[in-house]
């Protein structure tokens, strides 16, 4: 029996440290861990899928961590069991804020139904897509039936996490002037809900004004692609404001979207979109790692940027090197 | 001399025919053109980018027809010389409206320093990308200084559009309800211009209040990557009111995204964002012409679209496939 199938008989048996070295198998970029990562994800894969996978996002200090472990415990009142993931795009430079979220989310670190992992990206999109994804089958494998994505918002992250969850939740609070702190561009296009959090003491008026101004502006715009417009709603993490009207317009729009089939054509484009994405990225890899690809690349790309050269004759002779070198094609 | 040679020294000489040559010629799928082609573009380069680029999208019945003739005109007793590229993605099936497209620009296309072309798409965004964007290379050289770039918004072809473009008007309608018409998801990131047309009669009252709401809605967020947020203006393309006005709202942005470096910035990433996209289609096609490919490929989407299959381990069977039927890379 392979290492990645004794982790998977033992995180379905509940065993949270196995579920914990699971993810560190799939996370791993050694060559020797390949097989056995594969093979865990793929005994996970006929057990995973049944859980709601909510992305939140918000700049820092929106309060992100505090309000999970408001909205967590409010989840676990509810009988569910929930896995965190944090993705930190900062972890691979400062050594992130892990031990710092960990002791903002105490209550739920305390409890047995949660599973809290920070995912380091190191940078890479791709990385990040691979190893998030396939932590949240294992930690549906595992038993986890709300897996909250946290992330930072930066406007990318977004998009990568809208590749990969069910649903947004996006923090933000009100500001003084005009603008909303904590809502990027692009924003617009991923959120299906919008909490306004700090909901308290002398931000609950900016707030409320926020509140009333991004209605108007949501209304302007269709809806999501699954037929629904974001919803905004105002709490405070800090006291406990509006959790439950959170968790529970969570909880009835992921009812409402598994209902009327959103969510698994949303989770089957998701899919398409990786598999293209996956491949074209492993491509793309074969080419870079050409010695001559290399080599031409920065001045090729450079007479490309500064308009010199036609983007498309640069990828005619890039390709053309990368044939050369690998041999013609054979019919398979 | 080639043919793509001849015909740069006839455009270079102001020769409409040739132009129109040359641009079917860079549309051309035929083997036997493409060194031509080739030569043409790369010969164009040098004498290209010294126009300003500008994207013009809105619904079927928002008037960009009657909105180009009308700016169009303004554009040419500024002394501009003007080509308009029309990108209808419905050509390929209808034939396209092009003969109703130049009915309706009457004016223009009467005009010897304005050039008109539609651009057919055949439904391949990477076609639409390469052929309209060698296009405008094209009529840079042949001195055109305006060029406006046209399609029905999508969402989709928005982004195609955004990416070839130093600016972009979107053409909305203010709706009897909250929503605007004409305005889609995803138009908020790439619109430098908002043009509330058909504000006479009836309409009038309702862009009134459609250009209070949206302005709102744009101070809430951001603005776009070169520091300015989008202008929401109203106009008539039917009667001329505030044509002048939207002109001067284009030609002074351009002067100051060119000014600041905005343009030259946006230019040089948009080239590098064409190279690799270039690169990674030409690869996909070499993978996907495969017959080892095209015959696992139908079994194997519909398993990970079912979540049946991890779509990262799909990827690396396909590469795989790819990998044995070329023969493993020699060092170049």
């Amino acid at each position: 029996m392979t290492e990645g199938a004794r982790l998977f008989q033992a995180l379905r048996n509940g065993d949270r440290a196995s579920l914990a070295r699971a993810i560190t198998l799939v996370e791993s970029t050694r060559p020797q861990d390949a097989a056995s990562a594969a093979e865990l994800v793929r005994l996970s894969l006929a057990h995973a899928g049944r859980s709601v996978r909510i992305g939140i996002t918000g700049i820092p200090g929106a309060g992100k961590s505090t309000l999970i472990e408001a909205a967590g415990s409010e989840l676990l009142r509810l009988g569910k069991r929930l896995a965190v993931l944090a993705i930190d795009p900062s972890s691979a430079r400062s050594g992130g804020s892990i031990l710092g979220d960990k002791t903002r989310m105490e209550r739920l670190s305390r409890s047995d139904a949660v599973f809290i992992r920070p995912s380091p990206t190191a940078g890479v999109l791709g990385g990040v897509g691979r190893r998030t994804r396939e932590t949240i089958l294992l930690c549906e494998a595992a038993g986890y039936d709300r897996v909250l994505i946290e992330t930072v918002g930066t406007g990318q992250n977004e998009l990568a996490v809208d590749r990969m969850t069910d649903l947004n939740v996006v923090l933000a609070i009100g500001g003084a002037g005009d603008e909303l702190q904590g809502i990027k561009r692009g924003i617009m296009e991923s959120a299906d809900i919008i909490a306004l959090n700090k909901t308290d003491g002398v931000q609950a008026t900016l707030n409320q004004r926020a509140a009333t101004d991004l209605r108007l502006a949501i209304h302007l715009l269709p809806p999501r692609e699954h037929g629904e417009r974001a919803q905004v709603l105002l709490c405070s993490a800090q006291d406990g404001t509006g959790i439950t009207d959170l968790v529970a317009a969570i909880e009835g729009l992921a009812e409402k979207l598994e209902r009327n089939g959103a969510t698994q054509a949303r989770r089957g484009s998701q899919n398409g979109w990786w598999l293209h994405e996956a491949i074209s990225e492993r491509l793309l890899q074969d080419l870079f790692a050409l010695p001559a690809v290399r080599q031409a690349m920065p001045r090729i790309e450079e007479d490309v940027r500064q308009g010199r050269r036609s983007p498309f004759d640069a990828a005619d002779e890039l390709v053309r090197l990368f044939r050369t070198a690998s041999g013609p094609p054979r019919e398979g």
